[in-house]
């Protein structure tokens, strides 16, 4: 199977444009006490200080922004519980469009809140892979709504792109950029806006040894799907689609897995020593690179701070 | 008595150029939510990002950089166990010079270390005000160091101020500035800043009903010393001194008073909504708010997030 991608660097940036009045050109945070655990310079976007507290809101954005007038009228719809759910509300609202979002019957109260408090509409179905799909397909013959799939849909993979590109534009100096890696949306925006920046920039994903069907995937030269994902990322748990699969496996330098305790105690320092609230997934870059999992000693590396939502009564470092 | 004060806004701008290579240009974040709880625009200046995690970076470092290059060779001293000792010994290391802090011999291990670990040198003494003044007075008999008060010193509260010299030049529309008021240091710099720049913006204090000394010295026109402060933001505990007194009453149009409850939930807020962390010092100026307790209502209202340094162990919503 060959995938023609149609996202480079002028697709991101006509991305950027369209979603810059809306999302977060967010800050940038260094530690030197970071620095010197891990031996290297590290630049930490802090995407988890967009509104909705994940990058997410930039290819929900660009995806929405992206549709005509009369596709916007009909709204849009996906399946998600998490950050690209609350993300493709939000991303609605600001163009006043309707959006659906299915969850399974079985998500979390404040899931649902998150949701319906932006103006969307769940619709709750089975907690399986096809009774999701199915549930969307029927939402859009029922209401003509467009698709925006959390990760699997060009205009989403080049709103995550922006992210890597304000890091360049802010740190041109970099070596390498690590992002965490679920579905390969934001690997494979970073990828593809980074390599067209500075050719000479690596690129690394990283994930949870029990959700690591992205580093088996490139392994194989095949999409290998994630069963039964093992993770405290809650965000990292799915597999990647055929489009992040084309991008990741020709463009990204490697994939480096780390322990569950890893990503925990790369949490804790995330919050201690940057001062900021990071959900587990968030943490996994750091994490593989506490692991040396990642061949960046040395260099000057930009770690994307994926998201900030996470249950502050349940913190995974109390017992 | 009458206290001449020469700290003025040439007098910020100076510090600001003195210390803006050391601190960071902390970012501004907003919360659509918080705005809708309180009923105002609210601007979060996130000193709490600072590197050691609080604005007290700015007057140490001011106080350190004004030394002439005789007097620095023989260092600085200064009591405190909290974060002004940290951003004085973290000043002084990148000055390259001696520092001694003063800190009661009952002090938490993470606070010995906080300063040790940049170099500085503890110095114990009994957790009274006599005898941690003593110390200091012995140490500067015997070392000829500079005494850098926390906040009773025309050189911190100036490097106070560059805070919200900051601020008003990213938003300039705003109506009003609150901070937290513990000595007065960052409440001072940031009214000769602020009405300097903008005479007609509002500046308040805001304090724990249960260390209510600014509050109460403001009412009575003379220096109420807080004694017995019974309130968990740590940071708000001292009594304002002379020279904070004498800009406080001239220049700040309001103190507001929280309830311990109110600091918790606003602390909680600041997590949740701003993803941020915060210690509860920081929290208290979104407490008042939270309380109506600021005539602030429809207004633009910059919030100084003063610091984030918090055991992550124990956190105050937790049972």
């Amino acid at each position: 199977m060959t995938v023609d991608v149609p996202v480079d660097l002028d697709t991101i940036r006509a991305a950027h444009a369209r979603i810059r009045e809306h999302v977060r050109r967010t800050p940038v945070l260094t530690s030197p006490q970071l620095d010197a655990a891990i031996r290297s310079a590290l630049f930490f976007k802090c995407e988890n200080l967009q509104e909705i507290g994940a990058f997410k809101a930039r290819g929900a954005c660009n995806a929405v922004l992206s549709l005509d007038d009369e596709e916007a009228a009909r709204g849009v719809v996906t399946h998600s519980s998490g950050n690209h759910g609350a993300a493709l509300a939000w991303a609605a609202a600001r163009r006043r469009i309707p959006a659906w979002i299915v969850m399974p019957d079985n998500a979390a109260k404040v899931k649902q809140s998150a949701v319906t408090d932006l103006g969307a509409i769940v619709r709750y179905c089975e907690p399986t892979v096809a009774a999701r799909e199915a549930m969307c397909a029927a939402v859009q013959t029922e209401t003509g709504a467009t698709l925006v799939h959390p990760y699997n849909d060009w205009r989403v993979i080049a709103g995550q792109g922006t992210a890597a590109l304000e890091l360049l534009e802010d740190e041109p100096g970099l070596d390498a950029i690590v992002t965490p890696v679920g579905g390969g949306g934001l690997l494979s925006g970073t990828a593809i806006a980074a390599k067209s920046m500075k050719p000479s920039i690596s690129v690394f994903g990283a994930e949870p040894e029990g959700a690591d069907d992205a580093y088996q995937s490139l392994r194989s030269g095949r999409i290998v799907p994630q069963t039964d994902p093992r993770t405290i990322a809650d965000g990292l748990r799915s597999s990647l689609g055929e489009k992040t699969f084309a991008v990741i496996s020709s463009s990204v330098d490697a994939i480096g897995t780390t322990s569950e305790a890893a990503i925990v105690r790369a949490m804790r320092l995330c919050w201690e020593k940057l001062r900021v609230v990071v959900e587990p997934s968030s943490a996994v870059p750091l994490a593989a690179m506490l692991e040396a999992k990642l061949p960046i000693a040395g260099m000057r590396v930009g770690v994307i701070l994926s998201g900030g939502n996470v249950d502050l009564e349940r913190l995974p470092w109390q017992h």
